[in-house]
This record gives C-alpha cells, sequence and structure tokens, in this order.
C-alpha cells in the first residue's frame, strides 16, 4: 500500500480521539504486535505521546532495551486481528504471520510498519525514567505515515472486555482549540 | 439529575475510548470548567489516570495548589457548551453562568460536578512530581458517578481544530483483554 508522509504537527488529530492502536517493535529481528489503548498526546511539536504498557507483557520487555516502536492506527476492517493481537503474547507466536498482516520497513527505526493501517507513527523512547513505577514510556513521533486513498477511517475504541466503539459521524464546531 | 454510584473498577471503560472531558476544578470557592482531551488510564485499580494540561490554561494553576478536580465526561448534546468551555478562559468568565451548566456537590472534594454530564470521577492528584517537566498530573479516582438513564451515551472525541468525531456503533468481539 503506497502511504505518504504526513506533517507531524498534525499528528495529535490522529492520536487524541483514543483509538486502539497496535504497537509494532521488533526483538532483535523477531517482530512483534500489541494491542494498545492507554496513550495520550503529551506536546504537540515534536509530537509526544505517553503510554502505559503492562510490565507482563513481551513488548514491554523489548521496549524497555530496543527504546523503539510503531504505534499503527488500525480501522474497524482489522477488529478481529486487533482483538486477536490482544488475545495472543508474541512470546509464542508469531502475530503478523498467524494474523496475517503485512510488513513494511519503516524510515528512521527498526520495528516494522503494519501496511494494513491507514496511519502509523515511527516512535522512539525519549524518557524511561517513569517505566519503574507507572509503566509510562515516553515517546517522540519521528515520522508519520498515512494511506491517503483512506477517507474518514472508522477507528476502533475499546469500551473494555471486547466491547469496541466504532468512530462515528464527524462535526465541525467553531473552536479556537488547537 | 439523580446520579448512580459507580463501581470504580470498572472505571477505565468509561475513558478508555478517550472521550473530550470537562473538568473542574475550584479556586477558593470559585469553580472552573476547562475541556480536555490529553488523558489516558495507567492503573486500573484504584482507577488512575494520567492527564496533561497546559502551563497557560488557568485550570493548571488551580489544580496545582488544590490537588482535586473532577473529570465529567459530555455527550453529544453538551458539544457546543464544551467547546464554549474550550474557547474562553475561567479567569474572565464564570463558566457555569455562561454555559448555562449546574453545579452538584462532590462527596470527596471541593470541585463540582457537572450535573448535565452522563458520568463524573471525582479525583485527587496523586503525583505532581512530572507536573514542572510535563505538565502531567497523576490523579486516582475517589468516587465515580453514573446517570442510570443514560443508555447508549454518545461521547465526543477531538480531531483537532474544532473537528469532532461522535461515538458510533458498539460492537462486541470475544476478547479476553480487561
Amino acid at each position: 500500500m503506497a502511504k505518504k508522509s504526513f506533517p507531524l504537527p498534525k499528528v495529535y488529530g490522529l492520536l487524541e480521539t483514543g483509538p486502539v492502536v497496535l504497537v509494532t517493535t521488533t526483538d532483535k529481528g523477531r517482530p512483534n504486535i500489541m494491542a494498545m489503548s492507554w496513550h495520550m498526546m503529551m506536546d504537540f511539536e515534536p509530537p509526544t505521546v505517553g503510554c502505559v504498557i503492562s510490565n507482563r507483557n513481551y513488548t514491554f520487555d523489548i521496549l524497555k532495551v530496543s527504546r523503539e516502536c510503531v504505534i499503527n492506527i488500525p480501522t474497524v476492517e482489522l477488529a478481529e486481528k486487533v482483538v486477536g493481537c490482544g488475545n495472543t503474547s508474541g512470546r509464542k507466536i508469531d502475530k503478523f504471520k498467524v494474523f496475517g498482516l503485512t510488513q513494511s520497513p519503516a524510515s528512521y527505526i527498526k520495528a516494522p510498519l503494519i501496511d494494513e493501517c491507514y496511519a502509523n507513527l515511527e516512535c522512539k523512547v525519549v524518557d524511561g525514567k517513569m517505566v519503574v513505577k507507572y509503566n509510562l514510556f515516553i515517546l517522540e513521533v519521528l515520522k508519520a505515515w498515512i494511506n491517503p486513498a483512506r477517507k474518514d477511517p472508522q477507528t476502533i475504541h475499546h469500551r473494555g472486555r471486547g466491547s469496541f466503539m466504532v468512530a462515528g459521524e464527524t462535526i465541525k464546531l467553531s473552536s479556537k482549540m488547537k
């Protein structure tokens, strides 16, 4: 899928709505995927993202060492695969293979992009000081990609226990908020 | 509006979808409201929420001192009022008055609940050590309230610059994820 570069100052608009994302990492060449909902924007420029990842997760162990990951944003068509990634551990299976997802190389980091996701954010860990106490990683987005053909992407938003809200219509109000 | 107590272990399901929330605080008896999108769950129990609040905001100054706030969750009917709260500063106006919102007393803290919001989370700041560097407050939810009459609340989710995604349908998948 031909992705286009997406302007970094606009990245907040992709994450601020709170979608479930797929985090990809690589453990000495072995790729992994994790479903994640506990993330937030922390700054506009450079786009900075906070995320909390359970220390029981394989991704936690990889990220502590590799200090880089991709935040991939899936849409509702991928919901079954997202749940599959959430139900399994990359310590035991190759999730790209099992869930039929396609790797693309990133530009700045070794972790792969998930081709099927409509947006991909290449990130590095810029502050790991809160990892021990809160499992909190602070990431900077180095490069963002988007599928320009994908209009009105219907992201999914976790309500808990397998219940997901699917993004509905977009309304426009006269806001001065960035 | 008669609100019911909402179980603390279920609070994550209210915030994990990433809705715009209204944060209420009180500055020596003077109430204020702020619209906020930069928040995430950090722990299930006790429910712990991280949020980033610009240090240019009145709420930032109040929260640093009072160390307590309410996270109120609005639905789409309140969208114009939410944007109104985002476009103005409580340093200059009384937002409850200007936007016609109703205060209810909280149980554990002095900041008021917004009656019109379908859910309200009474919070205290449990860690302010990252406020200087990241404007990051870590909150613990002490008490949660819900409007039991409100089925399928359509939350709003900020896409940036006055564009909001309205919560769509809910789908159920066989997830083992909490």
